[in-house]
C-alpha cells in the first residue's frame, strides 16, 4: 500500500461516519492522512482516531481544492449530489454511501463478496449499496449463480438505527413515552410499514432501493422482485425474511453447503438447538447471518431464508471501507 | 336470547380468558350464568365481572358434571385435550382457543366474517383459528371470492402478548436489562424467527399453523401457502405482510373497494397522508386494519397487502365471543 493516500471522511460525526472510523481503527488504517468533514455545526469539534486527535473540519466548495485521492461521503443525498462532483473533478475518486448516484449507468454498485469486479469500473464515484440491499445480496449471489433466481418477495424488519442517531432517540425517548421526533409514528410497540418515501405506486423509496438495486448488483436488470420494507422497533441490525423462486431445482443440503462456503456469510441453523439468526447476534459483526433454510412447498423450486445484518457496519461503513481496501 | 344459558369459562385468568370477560362486559352479555375456571393455582381468587364478585373455581374432572350449555377453553392445548371431551360427553358446546382440535375434519374452524355458517356444523367442539391466521383470512376470504387466491408469501410480525403474560414481562424485563423467561432469547432489540416449536421440516409450528387454517378456513386444502412467522419487541397486535397471487386479474381500485366494504375490516390506506395499518392503531379494537394495498409487479395478477389486528381480541377472544353470539 502506498502510504501517503490523502482520504477525506465526509459526515465524519454521524452515525455512520463514525462507525467508519471505527472499522478504518479495527483494521488499522494507519499509513493514509485523513481529513474528517462535517456540516458548519459539528465542525470545529474534536475526535479521537488512530491515536490521534483531529479538529473536524467544515465541508465546503472549496473543501476539495487540496487534492485528496479517496473520500468516503456518508452525509446524505443533498451533500453528496452537492459535493461529490466537486471532488470528482478535482481527482478524488469517492466511495457514496448515499442513494444519489446509485442507479446512474456510469457508476458500479458494489458489494465486495459480490461484484468486486465493478469497482475498478469507476469514473470517480462507486456507490455503497442500501443498508438492506447488501445483506440480501450477499447471500442471494452464490444461490443465483447456482440456481438462477426467477423472483423474490422480500418482507424486511429493519433496525431504528438505519434512520441515524434521531431513530435510536426516538426508540429510547418512545420507551418512556415521548413522542417521536425522526419517525412519523412512536416506534417503541410498533412496526411502521414506511422507509423513506411514498412513491406514486404506492410503494416506498426505501422498497424501490432494494428492487432496483439489487437486480443492478446481481446484473439482472428485469428480475422480477417485490419488497415490502418495515421499521421495527429494534435498536441495530436489520432482519429480513427472504422468499426465493429460482428457475433450476436444488437439493436443500446443496443450499447449505453452499451458503456455508460463500463469503461474507455464517449459516446459523439449527433449529433443534435454536441455532438462528439474530439482531443481537449479528450486532457489531460484518458477515450476515443466514439461517431458517428451508424449501418453500408452495412452489416448485422455491426457497425461504432469513438473513440479518449489521446495518450501520456491512450495511453501511464497512462496506464502504472494504471498497476503499480494494481500491488502495 | 334464552335467559339461562349457563356458561363456563376456562382459563379465566390468563391473558385471553381475561379478555374474554371483558368483551363479554363490552357487548353487556347479563343473561347468562357464568362458572370461572382456573388451575389449582389462581383458584380461589376473585374476580370482578359484569358487576359481580366471582370466586374463580378450580377446574377438574368433575367440574362438567353440573350441565354447561357452553364453555370458552383459553387454557392452553394440555387443558383443552384433556377437559373437553368431557364437557362435550356431558352435553356442553365448547369453543376452543387451542390449536388441539383445529384441524381435526369434524370440529369447524371458524372466523364469523368468514365462514359463519361452519358454526351449526359442530359435534360439539367449535375450534377458534391462531391469531396470525384470523386477521390473515378475514381480507383473504373476499379476494379468493373475487379473485381465486393461487398462492399466498407470510411474513409476520408478532407481538409478545401472544406469548401470554410472560411474553409481556420478557419485553418490559428485557428493557431493563434483564433475560427472558419465556423467550430463548432476549426479545428486547430483537426479531426471533420461531413461534412454538420447530418441525422436521425446518419449519415452526405456528407456520404450519397459518397454512394449514388458512387453507381449512378458505376451504381450499391444497392451496398453496409459505410462511415465516417471527416475534418483534412489540407488546399488542400482529403485523402481516402478506403476499398474494390470484388466478383472475384484478383492478387495483376493484380491491380496495372490495375490502372497505368487506365485513371486519378497516381499510386504512393513504400514503400521502402517512395513512397505513400499526400496532398502535389496531390495540383494543376488533377490525382487521388493512393497508399498503398495492399491486406486485413481479408476477401477473399479484398483490401486496399489510394488515393488523389485535391478537388478543380478534385474534382469540372476541372471535371467540362472537362464535358464541352466533350459537346463542
Amino acid at each position: 500500500m502506498k502510504t501517503s493516500y490523502k482520504i477525506a471522511i465526509v459526515g465524519s460525526t454521524g452515525l455512520v461516519g463514525r462507525t467508519v472510523l471505527k472499522i478504518l481503527e479495527e483494521k488499522n488504517f494507519k499509513n493514509c492522512s485523513y481529513t474528517l468533514f462535517s456540516s458548519k455545526k459539528s465542525a470545529g469539534s474534536k475526535l479521537e482516531f488512530l491515536g490521534q486527535s483531529y479538529v473536524i473540519c467544515e465541508l465546503t466548495e472549496n473543501s476539495f481544492n487540496s487534492k485528496f485521492d479517496y473520500a468516503i461521503f456518508c452525509a446524505g443525498g443533498e451533500v453528496s449530489k452537492k459535493y461529490i462532483p466537486i471532488a470528482v473533478k478535482n481527482g478524488c475518486t469517492v466511495i457514496d454511501n448515499s442513494s444519489v448516484f446509485r442507479m446512474d449507468p456510469k457508476v458500479p454498485l458494489v458489494v465486495p463478496e459480490v461484484n468486486p469486479e465493478k469497482i475498478f469500473e469507476n469514473s470517480g464515484i462507486i456507490a455503497n449499496p442500501n443498508c438492506s440491499t447488501i445483506q440480501a445480496v450477499i447471500p442471494l449471489k452464490p444461490l443465483d449463480i447456482k440456481y438462477n433466481i426467477k423472483r423474490i418477495v422480500y418482507s424486511t424488519y429493519q433496525a431504528v438505527s438505519g434512520a441515524g442517531r434521531q431513530g435510536i432517540l426516538d426508540l429510547e425517548s418512545g420507551i418512556k413515552g415521548e413522542p417521536p421526533k425522526k419517525f412519523p409514528y412512536p416506534i417503541f410497540n410498533n412496526c411502521i410499514p414506511h422507509i423513506d418515501v411514498f412513491l406514486e405506486d404506492g410503494y416506498t423509496k426505501e422498497e424501490h432501493k432494494m428492487i432496483d438495486e439489487t437486480r443492478k448488483i446481481l446484473d439482472k436488470p428485469n428480475l422480477p422482485i417485490t419488497a415490502t420494507t418495515v421499521r421495527v422497533p429494534v435498536r441495530n441490525c436489520h432482519s429480513e425474511s427472504i422468499n426465493i423462486e429460482f428457475e433450476k431445482e436444488f437439493d436443500i443440503y446443496d443450499v447449505f453447503k453452499l451458503l456455508e462456503k460463500s463469503p461474507g456469510i455464517i449459516v446459523v441453523d439449527n433449529p433443534s438447538k435454536n441455532y438462528y439468526p439474530l439482531a443481537t447476534k449479528a450486532d457489531g459483526g460484518d458477515e450476515i447471518l443466514v439461517g431458517r433454510i428451508r424449501r418453500d412447498f408452495s412452489i416448485k423450486s422455491g426457497l425461504n431464508i432469513w438473513c440479518v445484518g449489521d446495518n450501520l457496519r456491512k450495511g453501511a461503513a464497512s462496506n464502504a471501507v472494504q471498497i476503499l481496501e480494494k481500491l488502495l
